[in-house]
C-alpha cells in the first residue's frame, strides 16, 4: 500500500503531545459482554490523522489489528444504500436518535421499523438487506466495499476467533434478529443474516486503515489514496448524517456538542471521526465507558477538535471573498499595443471596463455574491470581463445560476465575457465561441472589450475609424524629420494572414503600421496553434528592437486582417546614418521614447498585479 | 433598520420557484392547544433567505409578525451561556437528543436534568436560570438580546395575547416547572421562571427577523447587518450544536439526513436554518406536522438544501488549494536591476529560490498541505519566500503551527521569509523586523533572497566581490566606441543617503553604477515614507530616458550605500552628438539595447504574473 507517512515535525509534535496527554487516562475498560474483546490489551494506543490528499500522521499502536466492531455499521449502511435504493432502505431503517443505548432493541412503536441503522437493531436489519440482495456473494462484496474505503491492497479479513466468540454469545442480537423477523423487516430466517452481520463487526482493522476509510467519508467517498470511488456523493453524505445524529450511541448529542463532527465508535475501541473535505482521524483504546465508546478515544477527539479548530459549526464568515480583485480599464488593459489617440480614449473612458477576478469554490453564497456585486457595480454602459482562472469548482447548482445571471446582463445591455474557465466543464462551452463571450486568454478578452468601448467611442465621437494617418512615432518626430523621413518609406500593403516576417529573419525592416491589425507571435511546437504575444493597431511602429540592432526577429509578425504598412528599409537607414546622421539620431530617439513608454506601461501593469 | 432587499433575479426565481411549488401544500394545520396560535391563517407563508454580508432574498409573507415561540429556545440557551458559564449550564441542562415529542417530561432518569435546552423542560430550566441570574432585569436582558442577534433598531416585543393565552392554558408546563423545581434544577419557586419563559415564547418576529437572526448564527453570532456582536464564537457554536442534534423534536435525524443544518422550528409556524459561515433561511407557514413542525417549513428547506447544494456534510475535498502558484527564482525576480554577470548567476541558480504564494483560510488542514508541500520540497540549499498576501484568515490553531513550522525550517537551515502577512494580525510581528525575515512588499523579500543567493554564488565562485568595471553598457559598445567614451565620463562618490537627482529635476545626467546600491523612488505625499520602484547594482545604468530626451525626472534617485557612479553630462554628449555622430549612435543604441532587455523582462514578469 502507497500509505505515505509524512513526518512534518510540528504537526507531528501535536500529535504526541496528544498521545502523551492521555495516554496515562486509566478510565473505563475493555469490552467484556464478548468474551474475546475482554483479551485486549487496555494500554494500547494509537492516533492518526489522514488528509484529504492522502497524507497520514500517526502516533502509537497504529499498525495493530482490532475488530471493526459498531464502526462497520456506518460502511453496511452506505453500502445498503448504494446496492439498494435509499427509498427501500428508509422504508426498512430510520434515521432519528434513539435516546436509548446502543444494544436497546428501539423499534419504532406503529412501524416496528428500527430506530436508525447505527443501532444494533438497525445495523442487524441493514445487514440482512445486503445478505438478501445476493446471498452467495455477500460477504465477499462487504469486504471489498470495506477494503476499497480503507485503500487495502491486501482484503481486509475476519477475525475468525472474535467472530465465533461474537456468534456463540449474541443472544441479544439474535433476539433483535428474531423482533425484525417478526415486524417484517427482515423477510426471511434472520440466522444468515447475523451470520454475516457477526463476521462484518469481527473484521480486522488498525487504527491507519479506520483513519483512511474516515478520509475517504471526508472526501465525498472517494478514496484520497486509491482514488477509488467507494461511495458516490449523495450516498456519502447519507452515511455522514447518521453518523453525525447517531454514530456516538446515547453520547451523540454531548459529542455533536464537544467534538462537532461526524463519527463513529466501537467496542473493539476503535473512534473514527470525520471532517467533509478536510480530514479523517481514528483512534484506537480498548477500554469503553458506560455508552460503550473509547474513553481514550472520546479524549482525544475532544482534545484535537478544540486544539485544531475542528468543530463543523465553527466556521468564519466566508462573505467578501469571491471577488478576489476588482480593477477598471483604466488601471488594467490588454497588451494590445494602440495609437496614443486611441491609448488616450481607453483611459479616458475605461472606468466603464470592469476587470472582475473570481475566486474559491463557487458554491451558492459564493455566486450570490459575485451576482450581488455585479448588480450593484455595473449600468448598461459597462463592459465587464470575468476572470475565472482563480475558481476552484463551481458545483452543478451555480452553473445554471451563473448562466442565467449572465445572460440576465446581457439581455440588459451590459457586455459581459468570461475568460479562463476551461476547468470548469460543467459550466464553459466545448466549443470556440469567442463571438459570443467565452475567452481562453484574459488578454483576449481584454482586447475585446476595449476593442468593443472603442468602436462605440468612434461612433459617438468622431462618426467613423480614425484617420490612419495618426502614426504615433511620426507624430512624434519634428517637422523637419517627418518630411525628410516620409519619401524614404515603403507603403506595402499585406491580406490576412500574410507573414510579415518569420522568427529568425534578419531584422531588415522596421514597420509602421498604417491600417488593418498585425500580431506577433509564435507556432506553438507541439500543437500548430498560433502562441500570440502582442497585437498592434493602426498607429504603431513594429520589430524596432532587431532592426536597431540588426538582430534576427525573436516572434513572427502576421497580419490579422488585411493591412497597410509603412516600411522603412535597414539599406537606407544605414545610409541615412551616415549622411544625415541628426535625421538618424531623432528617429532612434523617437524609437528610445516609443520603447520606454512600452516599459512604463508594463511596470504599471506589473505593480498592479503584484498588488494581489 | 438598513436591511438591504436586493432582487437579484437569477436568485429571486430560485425563492419564487420553491414558493410556488409549496403555495398549495396542504397538508398539517396550526397548533391549536394555545386558542390564540389556531387562529393563525394556514395560507401564510413566507421564505427569506439571508446573507452573511446582510443582504435579503424574499418572497411572500415575510413581514408578517408572529411569535417566535420554541425557536426562542436557542437562543435562551446561547444568552445563558453568555451570562452564566458553561459548565454551570451544563450542569442543569444536557445536551442530548431524547427521541421523544417537544412536550415529553424527558427528565434524565439519574439526575434529573432535563435532556437538552431544546425540549420544553431543558428550555423551561434554561430561562429559569436566566432569571434567577437578575430577576429584575431578566426581560428586558431577553429582549434586548433577541433584538440584537435580530438587528432591530426598535425592539422587539410581546404579543400578549398569545402570552396570556399560553399562560392561562400552559398546565403541562407548569408541571414541567414543578418537576424540575423538585430535582432542585430550579431552586425557587418556578412560577416566576414560568412568566418569564410563555412571555419569551410570545416575542414576535417575522419571517425577515428570523432569517437575519439565523444569519448572525451563521457570522459566528456576529449580526452582518449591524455588525453587534450578539454571541461570542464559542456560544454560537455550542448553540449551533444543540440546533443541530436536537432542535428539530424528534424529527431531528430526518432532518440532519434530508437538509444537514443545524435549525430550530416554532409552533408559531417558523423554521429557522444556519449555513455556518454563509447563510441563514427561515420559513414561516402555520400548518405544523405531527413532530410540531412547520410542512411547508420542512419541504422548503429540504427543497433549498437539494437544489442550493447547502448539506453540511456534502463538502468538496478542498485539498490541493492552499498554494496558489509555486514559482522558481528562475522566473520570478525583484525589480533590481542587476549586472549581467549577477542575472546569469541568477537565471543559472534561481531554481534554488522558491516563491510560494498562500491563499484562503489558513486552517489547520490548510498549514498541514503547506508545511506537507515546504517539508517535501525543499533542502539546505533552499531560499523560501511565502507571499501571504491571498491568506483570508489564520486561525489561533495555525499561528503556532506556522510559527514553529517556519523555525523549524530556519534551524535546518532552509532561509525562509515571509512577506505581505500585516492583515493576520495574530500571525504578523508587530515591530519592522525585516532582518529575521518579515517583509512588508513581495519585491523586497524577493530581491533580499536574491541577495543572499549572490552572497553565497560570489563567495562559494569567485572568492570575492566581483570586479567593479563590469558595467554592462560599457561592456555592450565597441572597443573603439568605448575608448571614446570613458574619458567623458566623470568618476563621482555618494554617501549612503545622497540624492543623485530629484523628481522633477532636468535629465542632465547619465549615471552608470559603479560600486554600490542607488534606489529610484518617491516620498509619499502622505507619510514621509520613501516608495521604492526599483533598486539598481553596480553595473547598470540609470536615468536614461530623461537623459536621452532632456526630460524631467519622474523620480528620486538616492545612493542605498556609499556608492560610486561614472555619471556622462548631457553637454557633453551633446557636443558628441554633433562632432562624432556615428560614436553617439552606438551609444544611443547601447542604451535602447538595454531598455529592451527592460521591457522583455517586465514582459517575461507579467505573462508569468497573468497566468496565475
Amino acid at each position: 500500500m502507497g500509505n505515505r507517512v509524512v513526518n512534518s515535525s510540528a504537526i507531528q509534535q501535536i500529535l504526541e503531545d496528544v498521545y502523551a496527554r492521555f495516554r496515562d487516562l486509566r478510565e473505563g475498560r475493555p469490552a467484556d459482554y464478548i468474551p474475546e474483546l475482554a483479551k485486549a490489551n487496555p494500554d494500547d494506543f494509537g492516533i492518526v490523522i489522514a488528509t484529504t490528499d492522502g497524507r497520514l500522521y500517526e502516533v502509537g499502536d497504529t499498525a495493530k489489528d482490532f475488530t471493526i466492531q459498531s464502526i462497520s455499521k456506518p460502511f453496511a449502511f452506505g453500502l445498503a444504500l448504494k446496492l439498494l435504493s435509499s427509498d427501500h432502505m428508509l422504508a426498512k431503517v430510520g434515521v432519528e436518535p434513539s435516546g436509548d443505548a446502543f444494544n436497546a432493541i428501539s423499534l419504532h412503536p406503529v412501524t416496528g421499523i428500527p430506530r436508525n441503522p447505527m443501532i444494533n437493531a438497525g445495523a442487524i436489519a441493514t445487514t440482512a438487506l445486503i445478505w438478501a440482495h445476493d446471498p452467495e456473494r455477500a460477504e465477499s462484496i462487504l469486504l471489498d466495499f470495506l477494503s476499497d474505503m480503507a485503500g487495502k491492497r491486501k482484503r481486509l479479513s475476519v477475525d475468525e476467533d472474535v467472530f465465533r466468540s461474537e456468534r456463540d454469545t449474541g443472544h441479544r442480537n439474535r433476539a433483535i434478529g428474531y423482533l425484525l423477523r417478526n415486524s417484517d423487516v427482515i423477510t426471511s430466517s434472520p440466522e444468515q443474516a447475523l451470520e454475516l452481520y457477526f463476521r462484518q463487526c469481527a473484521v480486522s482493522v488498525s487504527c491507519r486503515d479506520l483513519a483512511v476509510m474516515a478520509a475517504t467519508l471526508a472526501c465525498q467517498g472517494r478514496n484520497p489514496i486509491t482514488n477509488v470511488v467507494g461511495l458516490d456523493a449523495m450516498c456519502n453524505t447519507d452515511v455522514l448524517a447518521v453518523m453525525g445524529s447517531c454514530g456516538m450511541y446515547d453520547y451523540t448529542g454531548q459529542w455533536l456538542y464537544n467534538v462537532g463532527m461526524p463519527a463513529k465508535s466501537g467496542v473493539g475501541g476503535g473512534v473514527m471521526a470525520v471532517v467533509p473535505g478536510r480530514l479523517g482521524i481514528a483512534v484506537y483504546s480498548p477500554p469503553l465507558d458506560t455508552y460503550g465508546n473509547s474513553c481514550r478515544g472520546i479524549a482525544v477527539c475532544e482534545e484535537l477538535s478544540k486544539r485544531l479548530e475542528l468543530h463543523l459549526f465553527d466556521q468564519p464568515n466566508r462573505a467578501g471573498t469571491v471577488i478576489r480583485s476588482s480593477t477598471s480599464g483604466q488601471k488594467r488593459y490588454s497588451r494590445r499595443w494602440r495609437s496614443k489617440v486611441d491609448f488616450d480614449l481607453l483611459k479616458e473612458h475605461g472606468e466603464r471596463i470592469k476587470v472582475l477576478q473570481v475566486q474559491g469554490v463557487l458554491d451558492f453564497a459564493a455566486v450570490e455574491e459575485l451576482l450581488a456585486h455585479l448588480e450593484g457595480s455595473t449600468t448598461n454602459e459597462t463592459f465587464v470581463v470575468l476572470d475565472l482562472a482563480q475558481v476552484l469548482a463551481l458545483p452543478e447548482v451555480s452553473v445554471q445560476l451563473l448562466r442565467d445571471a449572465l445572460s440576465n446582463l446581457q439581455k440588459q445591455g451590459i457586455c459581459c465575457l468570461a475568460c479562463r474557465g476551461e476547468h470548469l466543464k460543467n459550466f464553459w462551452p466545448t466549443e470556440e465561441s469567442e463571438a459570443v463571450g467565452w475567452f481562453e486568454s484574459l488578454d483576449r478578452a481584454l482586447e475585446t472589450v476595449e476593442n468593443r468601448l472603442l468602436e462605440q467611442l468612434h461612433c459617438t465621437q468622431v462618426g467613423e475609424r480614425l484617420p490612419n494617418n495618426s502614426i504615433t512615432l511620426l507624430a512624434d518626430l519634428g517637422e523637419q524629420t517627418r518630411t525628410r523621413l516620409m519619401p524614404l518609406l515603403e507603403r506595402r500593403n499585406y491580406s490576412t494572414n500574410d507573414l510579415l516576417c518569420r522568427k529568425g529573419d534578419a531584422g531588415s525592416e522596421l514597420f509602421l503600421v498604417e491600417t488593418g491589425l498585425i500580431s506577433a507571435g509564435i507556432e506553438s511546437s507541439t500543437t500548430s496553434k498560433r502562441i500570440r504575444f502582442a497585437t498592434f493597431s493602426s498607429g504603431v511602429c513594429i520589430g524596432e528592437i532587431a532592426f536597431l540592432n540588426n538582430l534576427p526577429r525573436t516572434a513572427d509578425l502576421v497580419a490579422d486582417e488585411d493591412s497597410t504598412c509603412l516600411v522603412l528599409h535597414r539599406d537606407t537607414f544605414e545610409q541615412l546614418q551616415h549622411e544625415e546622421p541628426e535625421v538618424a539620431i531623432d528617429i532612434i530617439l523617437a524609437l528610445h521614447r516609443d520603447l520606454a513608454r512600452k516599459v512604463d506601461r508594463a511596470n504599471q501593469q506589473l505593480s498592479l498585479l503584484e498588488q494581489r
